[in-house]
Parts: structure tokens; sequence; C-alpha cells
């Protein structure tokens, strides 16, 4: 066996998503140096279509930190969403409740812009390792790993985060660490299709026959989603089938019609709720999909991945750039807070839409009255607004 | 068996509770006879303490039509409530978020108003009859009874009208019923006490061992809750273990402090949601607690019974005193509306403040979560002062 490669870095990030990236890249800015290593290939993840709306202060930070201003060119601003039900859509009008937009930019442009951002900064980020294992969290941590090469390789760091997303190794290294779980009793049908926008903005339609999302990708090419079983075989359905029960979930009284072309993807999402406390553990931090999966409604993933971001690069800054350490104490609870508003968000986007096979008549007219209260108040569409564009750091 | 007494009315109410008192109140005011026939003894309800919290409009009601003030000079204006999780407590500021307000005046005076009222005024209103039996609602309907002398009594009405609370026998003659339930896995134990006032207005407050609610009756006498089991005998509690689960729930890292008193009552209160629908059937119509009960989280029982009756008494008019039958068409629609939002509304003060044995560790931070957010926000707290002072007719 051959003695690893050895090398030294201030910050060693593991995942190369949009988390690590970010961070890395801000971490630039400070002054730090990190490396950032992701098991994919570059190519593999921009090739992976991963759908993305992002809060208002998420596309500041890509923006005003110098990543890309290519969301505002290529990213379509949404000024609302339309909540459509009893066959009719109620318009929620973020900009003119509460002068926050959101805007539709696929999360796999957000991964190209700051893996080229990185590029041309001189980042060092090394896709396409193995065998990655980390130590020694608790005094110097090491990174040790195969590179894309096949060396093997041991990184030592001041700090080693772990951005790995949803099946995060790093994770299962925090000593004392409690998951909170929740499971919902559906999963999400996600079609890519060849049409033309049905509407400018998302639709969330909630239906006799369960949720339904109509959302966009280009100007030809659409993301469309219905409420399954978890237990769904999406090739099992057929493009026809597809449309039938688009068609039904979105049948309304009003002059909406929904467009359709030839599906070209089809999958089934996963669906649940998910938190790990505390998000330190010695030098090692935690951020992003590592440390909480929402569900899907609501889009509060990447911006919640990016919301942890800002505020690990600060903590960072202050401990390894001014000597602080102390600072890192303040993380766990900084990030969480949001973390939990965000989980409530997006449970309620999710309860007030889905059905699911336990609940009883009462619960969906409730659901129904819940509907109808919040469309005709200003102030509940404005808390929703508030929640969707993302609360100010 | 003797021949009954036959007489004949415009409107026959069954029940003289709040809404049926009410509804004769507001029939008499368009010229439109009725009579109420009530079971209890009269002294026997106005010895039953019944809380109450007053939504503007059921204030309005009272004054405007002429029944008593005494709600604005015997009762308390609150214009907010406060919300206490995490030790502290945050004001909801009904007053300043939508210019509305409540009134602490319990239904037990509400009672003795309006049936002074009917008193006052000539109202026809039967207290103490048994045996009571309504038959032939979709033609010509006739209410049977036993009047408290013991005569046995017939009378024949254009409308029957089913005002006779949770426990309703009318109800069940509405064919084609649908009937939705949700039961919750808890109760309310609720005390009355000698003791000065611990706060100026309700507190709801949510806390690791469950729910609590401090309210008030009068300077010296309060009336305090706190979320139990069902099955909980209350002559087991000594009043040291009432008052320290009140304080544990209670307690906080602020000023305030739960002043104790000696315990004259104490109940348990059953807690559920039903709806009945249609709140129609021929000649019979339902108002109040007889088509749907709430969970008193968020007082909107009492409220609901009087809006169905502001509805009822419009209807009413256009059906008998404008001879327009089809107004009676509208009823049930017409309310149901107000219902399902006021279902939903009490669902979300419960769930957002109680404990359930099945909640999971995920479903008690996002509570916290929803919490914080809801306290954080103007808006969030206007949609809970909306729903909580009554949404405008």
């Amino acid at each position: 066996m051959s003695v690893p490669s050895t090398s030294t870095t201030r910050v060693a990030i593991v995942g190369g998503g949009p988390a690590g990236l970010m961070l890395s890249h801000l971490l630039h800015i400070a002054g730090i140096e990190s490396v950032v290593l992701e098991r994919r290939a570059r190519r593999d993840i921009e090739t992976t279509h991963r759908a993305g709306i992002l809060e208002r202060d998420s596309v500041r930070l890509l923006v005003d930190s110098g990543v890309s201003d290519r969301v505002l060119t290529d990213g379509d601003r949404h000024g609302g969403i339309y909540l459509r039900f009893g066959g009719e859509s109620h318009h929620i009008d973020f900009d003119a409740l509460t002068g926050a937009t959101v805007w539709l930019y696929p999360q796999t442009d957000v991964f190209t812009d700051l893996a080229d951002a990185r590029d041309r900064d001189g980042g060092d980020v090394r896709f396409g390792v193995s065998d990655l294992e980390v130590r020694d969290v608790l005094d110097t941590p090491t990174v040790a790993f195969t590179d894309s090469d096949g060396v093997a390789q041991e990184i030592t760091a001041e700090i080693v985060v772990g951005a790995d997303g949803s099946r995060s190794i790093c994770r299962d290294l925090v000593a004392d660490r409690r998951q909170y779980f929740r499971e919902y009793p559906f999963a999400w049908f996600g079609i890519l299709c060849e049409a033309p926008k049905s509407s400018p903005e998302l639709i969330y339609a909630r239906s006799d026959r369960g949720f339904a999302l109509i959302s966009q990708r280009t100007e030809s090419v659409q993301r469309m989603y219905f409420q399954c079983d978890p237990t769904t075989d999406p090739s099992a359905w057929s493009d026809a089938q597809i449309w039938e029960e688009l068609q039904t979930r979105l049948a309304g009284r009003d002059d909406f019609s929904l467009v359709e072309g030839t599906v070209i993807d089809k999958s089934v999402l996963p669906f649940r709720s998910f938190v790990q406390t505390p998000m330190r553990h010695g030098q090692l931090l935690l951020a992003g999909d590592a440390g909480h999966t929402v569900p899907p409604t609501g889009a509060k993933g990447l911006n919640l991945a990016l919301a942890d971001v800002r505020v690990l690069a600060e903590v960072l800054e202050q401990a390894l750039g001014k000597n602080d350490p102390d600072a890192l104490d303040t993380y766990s609870d900084r990030v969480l807070d949001r973390v939990w508003r965000a989980q409530n968000f997006s449970y309620w986007m999710t309860t007030m839409l889905h059905r699911s096979a336990d609940s009883s008549d009462f619960d969906e007219r409730r659901q129904l009255g819940e509907l109808a209260t919040l469309v005709a108040s200003d102030a509940g569409k404005t808390y929703l607004a508030e929640g969707y564009t993302g609360w100010p750091a």
C-alpha cells in the first residue's frame, strides 16, 4: 500500500455542490484558503437536472459576492405564485405584498456559475474523488481520499465542513447527535416536457385527487409535478396517463389551460423532513442537506443551504481570520433558527395542499377553509410571501 | 292520554341558549313571531358557568340590536392576547394590528341579557319543557312537548329552527346529512379560582408539558385551563397539584408571575371538532352547536353561533317577511363558509400550542419554529388577529 500524498489547508470542504462551492468562494474573498472535495465528476453534476427557485437573499449572495449575475439575465424573475383550488387560481403577489420576489434559476446553473467562479479565482476544487474519510475532527481534522487519478491523498485542515448532501458521511461523525424526522405518506412524480409555458409563474394546485405543481424551465421546456404514492414506478406511466392526471388536477372553472407536450424525463422524488443537531462537533461543521432536508413544497432546500453558508462564512472568518475560535460556538444555534422556520414553512405549504391517504373528510374541508381564509386576507398572503421569498438574515 | 293543547307560531325555535334567544330577538325586531322552547330551567342555565370571549361583531350584535350594552360596562375589552413559549410572552396586539378587539364577557351573562330582553319585549320563551319532539319538517313542522306545568302542547309553525346545542335532537332529522369529525387526543382541565388577575389579557401558553390558558373572570375570580388526558378525573387533583401543573407550564425567564388562590370549581372539558351538512332540511334550519362544534382554543363557539343567527334572521326575514322562500336555499352555504374557516382557525390555534402523545420530537421543534416565525411577523400576527377578532360578515 502506497503512502498517501499529504498536504494542508485551512478549511477542507467535503461536498462540491452549491453549498460547498459557495463557502469556498466566500472564504476566498475573506482570504482564507480551502479545498473542496467532491465524489461526483463535474460533468455528472452539470447534466443532472435540479429545479431551483431562489429567494431574494440567495440571488443577492450570488450577485453581490461576484459569483455571477447570470441569474439576472438568464433566470426568470417571478413576482408571485398562484394557489389553485376549487377550480380557480388565486395570485399571491409577493412583489406587491412584501417588495420581495424570487427567481426561477435551476440549481444546475447555480452549480455551474459557482464552479466557473472557483476556476476563475484559482480555487482548489477536486471532483471525482473516492474512498473519502474524515478523521480527528475534535483535534486536527484530516480528510483522506483517492483523487480522480487514483492517487491516495490526505489533507489536514483547521476546520472540516460537511457539505456533502442528504447522504452525508460527515454528519455521522457528530457525537451526541439528535436526529428529527418526519415521513410523509406521499412523493412527487416529476416530469420535464417539451411544451410552451402554461403559466408565467408557478401554480400550486390542490385538487380532490391531490397536489400538483406547474413550474417552468425555459420557453420550450417545462417542469411539472404531481403528488403520488412513494412506491410509484415512473416507467409504468405513459405520457397520456401523466397528462390525464395533470389535467384532472388542474381542471377548473376559469380560462386556465394546461398545454401538453412530449415528456422527456420522468422520476419520483422522495419527500421527507429531516434535521440533525447540533450542526457542529469540534472542528467539524455541517451545512445544507448534510444537516437538514426539507420536502420540496416551498422550494426551501437550496436556499436554506445558501443561508447556512452565509452564516458559516462569517463564523469561519471570525474564527480563522480574526483568531476568535469561540465564534464556532454560535454557528449551530444561529442556523437552526432558520432551519426550523423553514421546516415549518415547508410543512405548512405541504399540508395545506396535499391529500393524504389518512386525511379525513373533515381534514379536506378544513383545508379548503384554510385556503379560502388565506387568499381573502392580505395579512395571510403576506405571511406566506415572507416565508416563500425568505426571511431576511 | 290527554289531547295536547295546540297553537301556532311562525318560527318555532328549539333551544333557548344564546343562539335561540338571539334569533327570537332579531325576528321580533323584524315583526316575525316566534316561540322558544328550552329543556333546562332558566335558573339552571344562569348558574352554569360558561366562559366567553366575544368577537367584535358579536358585541355589535348585542349592542346594536338593543339586547343590552352591559357587555360594554360589565365586560372587559381585551386589545390582544399573549402567546407564551420558550419562557417568554409575546403580545399579539389586535387593536394595533387590525383595529378590532374582543371582549371578555361570560356566555352566562350573554344568556341573561338575552333572556331579559325577550322578557322585556314580551317574547314567548318556555323554559323547563320535556319530551320534546319535532315532526313533519318537510311540510308543516310541529313541535310537541310537555311544558313546565306538565301540560302536553303542540306548536305548528312555518319554520322550525334547531338551536339545541351539541346534543341536538333536531340535527338527526336532516335526511342526507353528512357528518365531519375530528377527535383530539386531549381535553382541557378547567378551574375557577379565587385570586386576583395574573394578566390583563388571556395568555395562551405552549410548554413542554402541554398547553395552558390563563383567562379571567372578575377582579377576584379567575378562569384557567391546562391540557390533560381526556380520561382525567378532576376530583383526583388537589389544589396543590393543579397549581404545580399550571406553574410549571407558565414558568419562564421573564417577570410573569402566576398568582394562586383557592380552586372553587374544576372540570374536564371535552375537545372535538364536528360539522354536519347541510344546515337546512325542508322547513328545518340548524344554528350554532346543533350544526357544529369547535374545540375551545380560539373561543369560536359562541361567536360562530351568533354569526349563524345573524344570517338566519336575514334569511327568515326574506322568506317569511318578504314572502321569498328561495332565500332558505342560501342559508347552508352562507354559514358553512365561516364554519370551515373557524374550524381551521381553531385547529390552527390548537395544533400550534398543544402537545399530543403521538407528536414526535420533529413536531415539537417545528411547532416552536412556527411560533418564532409568527411572533416575528406583523403579517403573521395580523392574520391570527383577524381570525381571533372574527372575519367581517
